[in-house]
């Protein structure tokens, strides 16, 4: 209503938000948090056992088997227990301990507080906390909000936003002359910038990580989202357990995964969970002491994450159908990270890196100057600019690099591929156009 | 396993966790949840209209109608709605506003937010924060977490644990010496104290606040469980309202609700709400910036919460067992509250107010001096080596009155009253027996 705009419907292309962009729940993760919430359904015909089992177990270890009761602090036990058995699953048979593991409302929460925890810790000169440019401005938030230091390390475009350690060097020997840093942060797969890293990498940064004792914090919540052909997760718990007893002995670090990507993309649950490597026995008391203000993390997300973690095996009468949900969500998401990288590529004045992993394009795009003098007049950021005239003229929301940061001078937008591939390919072509235009009208 | 314990089970009376003690969910609140949840169920003949009716609505609210969608941070829409005609209902037509409606992870959430706010406002001088004595430990750990100054001022103890406005003139006033108040945080029903304030008291701590320009944080989770008779509960913001628009369009207040307590005891979904009263707008979008970076509320706790304020009505088809199970569960309670209060003061040594509201006893026992040395001995506060001995040698798990605060030289216990009657009165002459022992063996 009110001034008629050139679009009909506001496309939100601006978060990870994957069931509000039309993306179906699983049907077997639903399914066991409805039977969780509403135990008359067990004598259901209409539910499967594989889920009535799930559902029963979850809520034997519930307190009077209800997800109305709070869990421990760290929660659920037998959650945890599921959560370490699908790490080991994942990781070829690297141990993990459920004591190591603590569910989360989100990965978020679990980010935050590590983040507070470690900067809490400081003395004299204020904690430095390393974080990739781009990044996720949860970071930089959460930061400021702890008033620790962020130290930028750049990650290379030119190279696929690789992450390369000599400027991880470059970042920390200058930073130890205003801060003391402590923490070193990876995405992997990257948000905003979707690389994979790979086995070679990781294993680089572990060894800068233990040869600078700092504290690695992987965020590997698109852990299930690789699409490029040779491209593979690797966790950091399994490459630094494979560097051998050195490392795995030595190296702290804390690693964060959620209900909210992947194939399900249940952001609206809040579950996560975090595991902590090699923490002092004092800090994990710290830790479960601040853990337990917030008394526990929302149960019901406790359930769906045991869902993600204990999926239907080949075995039970679930798998075919959660299978097919499962993939159909991949394949597309894979389809449409190769659709978004090469229609932007045919676009003259747009470059875009492959999309690896993660569900974002983050495409570098070229500002003319009359163009950054007219947002300079608007007093906005060159990107920002874009993005609002893109908004207004297309109903397209993006986000602009600069809420991620982005070396000097260049300029960017991230974008998810959420929308369903014919609605994508649409949007794509109005980006297309409206950039020409902008081009020609800012030449 | 292990050492032989005098007792075959540990009863577990120290935390607010209905489900846990057997307390069962309220059928129509589950429904509407799973309904959400699994939205193939709305095709059910085995789930009530109404039921679908309130799911239907509330997933409309969602993005892509699921709840795996974020909501806004400060809630789904439609949700704030039902708050907001919820306390209009609740305060007799006084209005409420959905834009000052936020929901929250559980009240304790919105709590800490608040806390953070308006302590990090502050000057050179470190910000008060008022809290009752005997207190919810939450208050003291977000204060001394966010290095603000905890102010007490105490509950007068021989006066059923009434809050007297001269006793928060005498603290204020001493406060002002070494820090600058600027929050009056009360809990009414009180935890642990249960007492109910009257409308008069409310009224005088509303004229206080406006006296002294004091955030007045109003803590109203036991707002459903009040037993005593004469004793009724009032909002602070409706006797803020019926005392004239010098008070109403002046005073700042928060008030918190939570769908943990009352009648319903859904303490694992983490749902609650604020409703905040005369913000300056630049804090309320501080307020806003705040809360969006826990992305959102977990929505299932949303969804829980809006069938605490828009339950069942009588022309509704699951009105009836609605009624009937909330009634059991609030009749049980006042029954519980009134022979908790009655064993008690059987007891020599132990003197009990009677537990107007809220779900707690707070006794004052008595510690002989022995006792008192044999405490020191074993390096414990002499309430906490009481709660020790009583949970080795009976198994009964209380908290004692050290962990909320009391005037020095007296000493207390928590014990919830959520055991179901039977137990508890078991439990509560077990308390009985050890007592006397215990005064027996120091005497």
């Amino acid at each position: 209503t009110g001034i008629k705009k050139p679009f009909t419907e506001v496309i939100k292309a601006n978060i990870g938000d994957a069931h509000a962009m039309g993306q179906r729940p699983i049907t077997f993760l639903r399914q066991v948090v409805a039977l969780c919430t509403y135990p008359d359904l067990l004598d259901s015909p209409s539910f499967p056992e594989d889920a009535k089992n799930r559902a029963r177990r979850i809520l034997q270890g519930c307190g009077g088997n209800s997800l109305g009761s709070y869990s421990a602090s760290q929660g659920v036990n037998c959650i945890r227990e599921d959560v370490a058995a699908y790490i080991e699953r994942r990781d070829g048979g690297v141990p993990a301990d459920p004591d190591n593991i603590y569910l989360t409302t989100g990965a978020s929460d679990g980010i935050a507080a590590i983040l507070k925890l470690l900067v809490s810790g400081g003395g004299k000169t204020r904690t430095g906390v390393m974080i990739p440019i781009p990044q996720y401005p949860l970071y930089s938030a959460a930061i400021s909000e702890l008033d620790a230091i962020q130290v930028n390390y750049y990650l290379d475009e030119e190279n696929c936003w690789a992450l390369d350690v000599n400027e991880l060097g470059r970042s920390l020997n200058e930073a130890k002359t205003y801060c003391n840093p402590k923490v070193l942060c990876i995405i992997n797969p990257g948000n905003p910038t979707g690389q994979v890293q790979s086995r070679q990498c990781i294993e680089d940064v572990i060894h800068f990580a233990w040869e600078e004792k700092l504290f690695l914090l992987a965020d590997e919540v698109y852990q299930d989202n690789v699409y490029s052909e040779g491209c593979q997760f690797h966790s950091f718990k399994k490459i630094l357990y494979e560097m051998g007893p050195e490392y795995y002995n030595n190296v702290e670090l804390a690693s964060f995964h959620s209900t909210s990507k992947g194939y399900m993309g249940e952001c609206g649950y809040r579950g996560g969970y975090m595991e902590v490597i090699n923490l002092h026995p004092e800090i994990k008391g710290q830790l479960v002491k601040l853990l337990s203000v917030r008394l526990c993390p929302p149960v019901s997300g406790q359930a769906a994450m045991d869902i993600v973690v204990n999926p239907p095996v080949p075995e039970e009468e679930s798998y075919v159908q959660f299978i097919k949900e499962k993939e159909s969500v991949l394949n597309d998401l894979a389809k449409k990270a190769k659709l978004t990288e090469d229609l932007f590529n045919q676009v003259p004045g747009i470059h875009c890196n492959p999309l690896q992993g993660a569900m974002y394009a983050f495409p570098r795009i070229f500002i003319p100057s009359k163009a950054i003098e007219a947002a300079k007049g608007n007093k906005m950021a060159p990107d920002m600019f874009y993005c609002m005239k893109l908004l207004e003229e297309t109903g397209i929301c993006v986000v602009p690099g600069s809420g991620f940061g982005q070396r000097e001078g260049s300029y960017h937008f991230r974008m998810t591929i959420l929308p369903p591939v014919e609605k994508l390919k649409i949007l794509l072509e109005k980006v297309k156009d409206f950039h020409i235009k902008f081009l020609e009208e800012y030449a």
